[in-house]
């Protein structure tokens, strides 16, 4: 790769937080922020690489000569789905910043359903001061469904806060201190996990896959009275009808989901409010700009040094 | 110490607990449990040990040759005033379920501060979808008062969440990776604190130690947007008129509170709803029943054995 090839920007994301992140970023290369007014007819076929978050549609037939295709958040599908997307390299956001957020998140929520955070604040107002018999953290098995790098990161903290861990994906993987599961082994997971927590990519494999059909094969007599789903994957892998029906139907004790098959969340979802659910906007790991252009530059560095990208997107795969 | 001595149980706790944990417990001891009416006036001067939560006024004089008394809790403030104390040694609970237990709410509270927990919900309420900006546990310090086993355990799982955590205690202690304070760094300590949490025995240094005076000493332009006062240690600790006024005068931005000066907790008290506190009803770190008797019978066999007994108050400090 030619040494100082420029980058273009195609994100989009909260001006202002580009601003702040450009500056300093990407010296002593050309960046082609096309959300620059004086960009929108360039010439962009001198650039090698673009950084992208729902990129123009007509951004890959400007931009001729892409070598690498950064993605500006962890999830690819978005990308990966982009039409006319050149056969190049497609590179993942991965970074400490992003994964300490989510894994924040997943801790929290973890916690919120085993210390029995809604059954308090219906308590508290009706001022009712009564302790409510409390399982210990190493009597809920928490199964995380995708151990990349934020399952991985996630398990490490949910089991220094006392959980019972176990992990599935579709390869088996090893982590340290974490009994694991492969495709086959998905109905002997589901039937040890308490709170089920969902960082799978989406992909054709799991688009629906946490639907009714999976919810009850969840353990049923765990020491939470009933499984807990928690998704920060994506929301195209939840059939949230089924979620509704599993809440209301005592399948599932409780759930907590950052993602929805439509977002922002229709105003007419009765997940908004319900007593059961725990909501966040697609807010558990942000990407941080400045985070994302530094691990960018990172991998322009390496290339143009002649090493291996890293955080390369398998095609076959899809993620 | 005479080998298999009786030990006397004066537990004002669940029954049901008690009678489950009693099952295998104490094995070739004879137990006197005073809640049972047949031991109403039973001669209790051959029993020389004793385990209390709130015991009967008249109980030392009773148990007249009593060698050692163990709190039923990991608090002993409620022992320690206990008018014809003995003067023989008392024994704090501490055991792995206590503290894990602790460590699971306070960490779940550092969580719902910094992931802006009310602001969310306030926004679910309104189906506002608005992704807030968020900073890292990183750029958040978590100050802890009191770091004892509850406090250090608390201190090594913030951090391996990400939190920037400092310690003080009256005595300077030595913690792993956490820079500590001692009595008389307590302005340096809140004046880089964030989040306060407080984990501190009842004494009469520390009675109404968390108030006005206090709460301004807090750093006020931390990346929260404002200090947060976290207490479950004990009620007697906090003044909570200062508590309400820093929260509505904006001194405060948040609390979590499971201990209150008078509990339960008064009907009328405004920090049952109040919109920028947790409160939970002394529910922290209940003591697991089984586990207080596994904890007192491994003390029986050390002191029976020669052996010194382990986690003895001081009592001239009062903890």
């Amino acid at each position: 790769m030619q040494k100082n090839s420029p980058v273009i920007l195609d994100l989009k994301f909260d001006r202002a937080q580009i601003a702040t992140a450009l500056k300093g970023a990407f010296a002593g290369r050309e960046v082609i922020d096309l959300a620059l007014p004086a960009n929108r007819s360039r010439d962009l076929s001198g650039a090698g690489y673009a950084v992208v978050w729902r990129p123009s549609a007509d951004l890959f037939a400007r931009a001729s000569n892409l070598e690498v295709v950064f993605s500006g958040g962890a999830g690819v599908d978005h990308v990966m789905t982009l039409p006319a997307l050149p056969d190049v390299p497609v590179v993942r956001f991965v970074d400490p910043t992003l994964t300490n957020r989510m894994s924040e998140w997943v801790v929290m929520q973890c916690l919120l359903h085993l210390r029995q955070f809604k059954a308090y604040e219906a308590q508290n107002r009706k001022r009712l001061w009564h302790e409510l018999a409390q399982p210990e953290a190493a009597e809920v098995t928490v199964g995380i469904m995708g151990t990349g790098v934020l399952g991985q990161d996630a398990a490490r903290k949910l089991k220094v806060m006392g959980f019972d861990v176990i992990g599935w994906s579709r390869r088996k993987k090893q982590i340290e201190g974490v009994e694991t599961f492969d495709a086959a082994g998905l109905d002997a997971f589901l039937a040890r996990t308490d709170i089920l927590v969902g960082l799978l990519p989406l992909t054709p494999d799991t688009t629906g896959i946490f639907n009714a059909s999976l919810f009850k094969k969840l353990r049923r007599k765990g020491a939470l009275g009933g499984p807990v789903f928690v998704n920060a994957g994506r929301g195209g892998s939840q059939v949230e009808a089924d979620v509704l029906a599993a809440l209301d139907g005592g399948i599932l004790a409780g759930a907590s989901l950052d993602v929805f098959e439509t977002e922002p969340l229709p105003l007419q979802s009765p997940l908004w409010t319900h007593e059961k659910v725990f909501v966040t906007p697609h807010a558990a790991a942000a990407s941080d700009v400045g985070a994302l252009f530094s691990h960018v530059e990172r991998q322009m560095d390496r290339i143009e040094n002649g090493e291996p990208l890293e955080h390369v997107v398998d095609r076959a795969a899809g993620y």
